[in-house]
């Protein structure tokens, strides 16, 4: 039969607003044949207005579960059953799992974060780490490497809404984890200069790097980084970011793009949905071969 | 790209229960594949528990419709916004189609029995018919007949809860439709085999023929068909039933099984869903080839 789905098919949704041009149901439908699994992934615009009854669905409907992203990551949690420990810290969830009509709430982009790095053989266990942005990247990072060991992590963000969110946030990663997480200014150069140069790790979680931001870096100056730290851009789009460029010229060993972190992220809750492990060669084969 | 499931693939329901193991799913899947159209069709298992949430799913999700089935075709009916003629006059939906949050009710059930008539080039116009059983098969063959244009239709029933059902919808379609419809006691054995005798079309739209009543017919007596009539058996499973037997015996020109008219209601909700035309040549040879 040229069509696999059939009448035992389960749905899994994705719920976001705008969403259409994800490439998220490519990752997940790809995944499913490749291994044989009966789930269908679909996007639906679903944004604050239509989230409640859409999450109601996922249960009238006997959904898998779903992934969620912008502008519903917080959103969605008053109507979830349970949070799992880091999407209850994150304020945030971005994967949706029903087991026979409990909704629990997970996040997975901190996983991702972690699990891309592993591949490359770089445990954050124990590691200074610096983080640029605490927003919908930044947060489960900073969460997850707390969670997984990390021993120290500096989070820079402009005085902006968000930066006394990120404050609190960082005094329950320091109370509640064996981290000492502390929030700073990314307006003050020195301070910001002088935590890159004492970390292991630095991660930029900031959109700076792709879009209308694709020609611009945070750090500019190349004698900012040292050879023996890591450097991701979670920008996967363009594949090398203006950041990345600086920190190879700064002849730094590791430089990465998110495209790993996103994969990962894909294949954590695909294992929640699943237990089975996306094939994650396969799919980047198949999306991103043409990079 | 091995699936073609993206981020802009618009979902239509199936909601029923037990629900499982419908041909629906691959019939409309094939379909949609074959002609590039962007949409999922796939089963949810929706009873009268959980009816309501399904349908607000509909506009939640927007989805692009629905076909709805056992035990749910006569109970949607309050949570739609619109219900098309038939529908209205069978007071049972098989198909829900989603115009920007509009949901109105279709029954394709009766269009996929007088196309599948007009497909051998028999016009149900004018003709005498009778059909037995008044459930939710024989009800829109009555109907869509009716407002086909068929002079005469008599409906045979048990003496069941559904007989004064279908001696209202009887009395509504002689007072709606320039039919004239009447509803009579399939145990009066003579009165049955005057009606057949009289008939141009006899369409047996109950369950006797298939399941556990694979070996049973309505009309065991060949003398009581003429081989000028059409007979036509709404089961296809199995392809040749034990009233079409009989009906050859008798030298009946043009005897049917079910599966046309069930090819026929799809390609109805199908053409309601995304205005094209289901190709049914192909989807008759990839579902029921081995036949």
């Amino acid at each position: 039969m040229a069509e696999r789905i059939d009448g035992h098919t389960l749905l899994i949704g994705l719920m976001a607003y705008p969403i259409r041009h994800s490439m998220s149901p490519t990752m997940h439908n790809n995944a499913f044949a490749k291994l044989g699994l009966n789930y269908a992934y679909l996007a639906f615009e679903v944004d604050n207005n239509n989230l409640a009854d859409a999450v109601l669905s996922i249960k009238a409907l006997d959904m898998r579960g779903s992934n969620v992203s912008m502008p519903n990551k917080q959103k969605i949690i008053p109507y979830l059953d349970r949070l799992d420990s880091a999407a209850e810290m994150c304020g945030a969830v971005n994967t949706v799992v029903n087991d026979n009509g409990v909704l629990t709430g997970y996040t997975t982009d901190g996983i991702g974060f972690v699990k891309a790095l592993k591949n490359e053989g770089i445990d954050v266990s124990g590691k200074k780490m610096v983080i640029t942005g605490a927003g919908g990247a930044g947060t489960p990072i900073a969460v997850q490497s707390a969670l997984d060991g990390a021993a120290e992590i500096k989070i820079f963000n402009q005085e902006d809404d968000i930066y006394p969110v990120a404050q609190h946030n960082a005094q329950m990663i320091t109370e509640r984890t064996n981290s000492t997480a502390s929030v700073h200014h990314l307006e003050d150069k020195d301070d910001f200069k002088e935590a890159l140069a004492g970390c292991d790790i630095y991660c930029d979680a900031t959109n700076v790097g792709m879009g209308k931001l694709k020609d611009k870096t945070l750090v500019s100056d190349p004698s900012w980084f040292h050879k023996d730290m890591v450097v991701l851009d979670t920008v996967y789009s363009p594949r090398e970011t203006k950041l990345m460029q600086v920190a190879q010229e700064a002849g730094v060993n590791h430089v990465f793009n998110g495209l790993e972190m996103m994969l990962e992220q894909g294949a954590a809750a695909f294992k929640l949905w699943t237990d089975e492990e996306m094939p994650v060669d396969y799919i980047r084969n198949l999306l991103f071969s043409e990079d």
